[in-house]
């Protein structure tokens, strides 16, 4: 199994760090080694045949600020130039435009590879496009990091719940939200917890794409497209985010023995954002920095999935994840 | 696929629904159907090579109070004179000797049949012996509904975090004594709250099995020996029950912004049940009948999964996601 990488990135670097974790256990399990035979970041790459070293590239990043040794112009050549069987697609998220992530992930379905992404952006722009090049060119494309994190709930509902009629699913889809309001829990103001949220690294300087509910409802469109056939865009997403959520809302919440949290909702009527209060010692009313989904199915009744929903290591195990189910097929087809 | 059945309680009519609901579904993914040739309750049998009426199954289940039309005096003759490929074995659990859910488990593997259980009793008491028959003789022995009910767990292990090293499962494993402790929490005396599990239908006449701790205690049985390789059985658990739970240790627990629930733990140095103390938010202070577990897994960190713990269609929707696996396995095989 031969890898390229496009974007060398927190969980780029998470996920070279996972590979040479799981030497042994790919070996055992496939009687194979998995190579990373070609990295790319914004302007630099490094190939080789034979396979790169994962504490080298790591290293390279850390002590230059790039991965390659060589500058590239344009990335669909260097795809060109190497030989490889799956793209791990993990470049920075634009969420206007898909920008360099739909490119590759494209490129690469097109010339008949299989992907891995966790990129939010191609996702939730170009959802049905790029599963049709995949389903036209035979190739596996599959994207479990890009929803929750660690958390596997793409993979849940398409393989374990495969039988259930799955009528909704609700759930926490950004951490950095869910650690502002359980601090607001415990009597801190929006502001107060925001900058905290800020300190710890879990918000970004301009927290936005958080807090007013962008990076939820990507994840929601990811999951309408995914696991109901839908065939929507982020603009289709009704959205509401935290930002104007008061002490006193929490506090009334709290003397009704409620939580406020924000919730992602998919179903038949339904794809909306927006801040909802949950009974407390609901499977949604967990505090942290985690996200949790609950499916609604027809038989099972409700089945909640929980997680960390960001971090290096965390999200590049759900890219070993869709890599190893890639891996278990191709074993399978070959007998 | 030919199903034969052992018992006709509660979830087997349930699964006999659950087969009905799923015509369609088992057509279009398979190109075939699923056909239940015979089932056994406790006394009698019927077995039709053509398949029998999941309707009438039920029907003449509830007018008459027996499942078939003969009366036999030895299962094992039984399976012995009908054509199937897969065993569905849900009759009563026998905690003590295994009773005959053992009998037939064994039995089917020993004659190259997969087989699908719910039963905790041949699990807890005999684990390491069935799956070595099943492994000798290529057979597919699944038991997800024996654990958590409709929670999918166990599959959720094996297949979504099988990249991911576990190192111990924490989990609320009995839906009766949860429904207990919530009603604790909002007040009431342990007496009153089992009283109304009883008259709610959640708690038997005579509640010791569950608030003692010892369902619980073969549920991780299950999971030591599935998912850690363990070979224990039900006297190598340290079990406390919740009978000793007081009103004042749920007020101080609250007071602390904790929860005090029934917890199943198995880890390395571990195997235990007993009433922990869980923070308020934590994804493990769920209220009300359902189940969860937590597995802590080194690449993604702590994943908790939660769902109902019993009832008659929750139940026979675990046994239909082995069913599907098991068909998804064959079709996989035949190419």
């Amino acid at each position: 199994m031969r890898i390229m990488m496009s974007g060398f990135g927190t969980v780029g670097q998470g996920f070279a760090e996972v590979l040479q974790l799981r030497k042994d256990f790919f070996k055992e399990r496939y009687g194979k080694e998995v190579k990373i035979v070609c990295v790319m970041d914004s302007s630099s790459y490094i190939s080789d045949p034979s396979g790169l070293s994962p504490s080298e590239l790591l290293e390279r990043k850390k002590t230059t600020g790039k991965v390659g040794t060589e500058i590239y112009q344009d990335p669909l050549r260097v795809m060109d130039s190497t030989e490889y069987d799956l793209l791990v697609e993990v470049s920075p998220t634009d969420i206007k435009t898909g920008g360099v992530g739909l490119k590759n992930t494209r490129y690469a379905l097109e010339c008949g590879k299989d992907v891995i992404t966790v990129n939010k952006g191609p996702l939730a722009l170009n959802f049905c496009e790029l599963v049709a090049i995949a389903k036209k060119n035979g190739c596996k494309f599959r994207f479990e990091g890009s929803v929750g994190g660690a958390m596997p709930i793409i993979n849940l509902c398409r393989e374990n719940l495969v039988g259930e009629r799955i009528s909704s699913i609700r759930g926490i889809f950004n951490g950095t939200c869910n650690f502002i309001l359980s601090k607001m829990d415990n009597g801190q103001s929006f502001e107060q917890a925001l900058k905290e949220a800020q300190q710890m690294g879990y918000a970004e300087a301009d927290p936005t794409n958080d807090i007013e509910g962008y990076d939820s409802a990507c994840k929601i469109v990811i999951l309408a497209n995914s696991l109901f056939r839908r065939s929507v865009t982020f603009s289709d997403v009704k959205i509401t985010g935290i930002s104007a959520i008061t002490s006193e809302a929490i506090s009334l919440a709290a003397s009704n023995n409620m939580v406020i949290r924000l919730i992602g909702e998919v179903s038949p009527n339904k794809l909306e954002v927006s801040p909802r209060l949950i009974p407390r010692g609901h499977p949604l009313s967990i505090t942290g920095t985690l996200n949790a989904a609950q499916m609604v199915t027809d038989l099972a009744g409700p089945i909640t999935i929980s997680g960390k929903g960001a971090g290096r290591i965390e999200t590049a195990s759900a890219i070993l994840s869709d890599l190893v189910s890639i891996m278990d097929d191709r074993k399978e087809r070959e007998g």
